[in-house]
């Protein structure tokens, strides 16, 4: 209890914005992956360090981005084709999800401290979902996901959308995220952000995006609550 | 031959020494997920950039490493079961492995140019075969494996001994890698160390380990050779 009085002292005034893959769940290595896979079945090769930078992208980003890596335009069909493949190949991998040391924790202690807080993510609602149910996240709690007409990652609109589910004013809000592109959406919606390594990228490569702090994961910025100096 | 010869008289005198996963060939991402996969198979949950980072150290130094990560010492009889666990792991992916962009054209090239190289891998002689065979070298090209007795990177003990093999002065050597572990060993053996992003590692990781120079990849670094000014 004197924690969360702590955690609730601390964090007056701010809501919390959690990106999903790489953040709270493991699972930017196996996005790489199954893009890879993806990417194979159709003939073209692009190296994985390349597709990991990409990842956190929304799909529809992504696809044509890796289109650039191979250096010609990739049609309609074909972009339509590798997502398809790549949702399949990540599914196929759905068991091998673990949360990310302390994402759960972290929830739970917002949560307790009456901390407004929502994820927002480029993935589909079907494909969150096995990872909120191993958050312990459930089906009764507001998240935004991608629907049509909402622009993913780096745009800005999930997280203006998570400010408006959460009632908050942007400038009150913070983003956590893993990768650059959640960085750079946190910027354009005006958003403090904080990176977290935990999906693959360097400190410098977070800060060349525009983290205001960098940690570990979750586990780590938990015990660092009192230092985020907002 | 006009390019032949412009890379002779730019590399004259050097001589030129490989890492093979992430530099030549494409695989620290399946060896990030065969040691999770193998950590996993013994209820142990080390998240994926985690080892990651690891991975470009010796077998023997990684897994005690990895134990670290978990915070408890793991006994020899575990090492050698994970050790176990990660090669078969591995070996069941070896038709995903795909060379890197410019790696043989980079090794044909040197070859032209008369200009030594070698290879200096952490991986044992069965383990970098098949690697070795999709890039074309074949099994008459002297290359260093590790060895009883011949400590992994970041030791410089691989580096070395591929010195002695091209009958070479260390400070005539570049060492060209994707890891830190990489270019650690080189500059132990008082080599320069040249990185390649190609295994994941960020520009500034490298920098930070000693890279007297940074490039994408292989085929970054051959269209670059004017540049290394050495």
């Amino acid at each position: 209890m004197r924690r969360a009085f702590f955690i609730q002292s601390v964090l007056m005034g701010l809501s919390f914005i959690f990106d999903l893959d790489g953040t709270l769940v493991d699972t930017v290595y196996l996005h790489a992956l199954a893009w890879h896979e993806a990417l194979e079945a159709m003939g073209l090769h692009i190296a994985y360090w390349r597709i990991h930078r990409r990842v956190g992208m929304s799909d529809d980003l992504i696809a044509p981005a890796l289109g650039n890596e191979i250096g010609r335009e990739l049609s309609d069909a074909e972009i339509e084709r590798i997502r398809r493949l790549h949702s399949d190949a990540f599914l196929k991998r759905a068991e091998a999800i673990r949360p990310l040391p302390g994402a759960s924790d972290m929830l739970n202690a917002l949560t307790r401290a009456k901390t407004p807080w929502t994820i927002a993510t480029s993935s589909n609602r079907e494909r969150a979902r096995h990872s909120l149910d191993l958050l312990g996240v459930g089906a009764d709690v507001p998240i935004v996901t991608r629907e049509p007409g909402i622009r993913g990652k780096p745009n800005p609109d999930l997280f203006l959308r998570a400010a408006d589910l959460l009632k908050a004013e942007r400038d009150s809000c913070v983003v956590i995220g893993d990768s650059i592109w959640d960085l750079l959406g946190a910027r354009r919606a005006r958003m403090l952000g904080i990176g977290v390594l935990s999906g693959g990228n360097a400190q410098e490569e977070l800060i060349s995006a525009g983290a205001y702090r960098v940690y570990e994961d979750m586990a780590h910025v938990l015990s660092h609550l009192d230092e985020l100096g907002i």
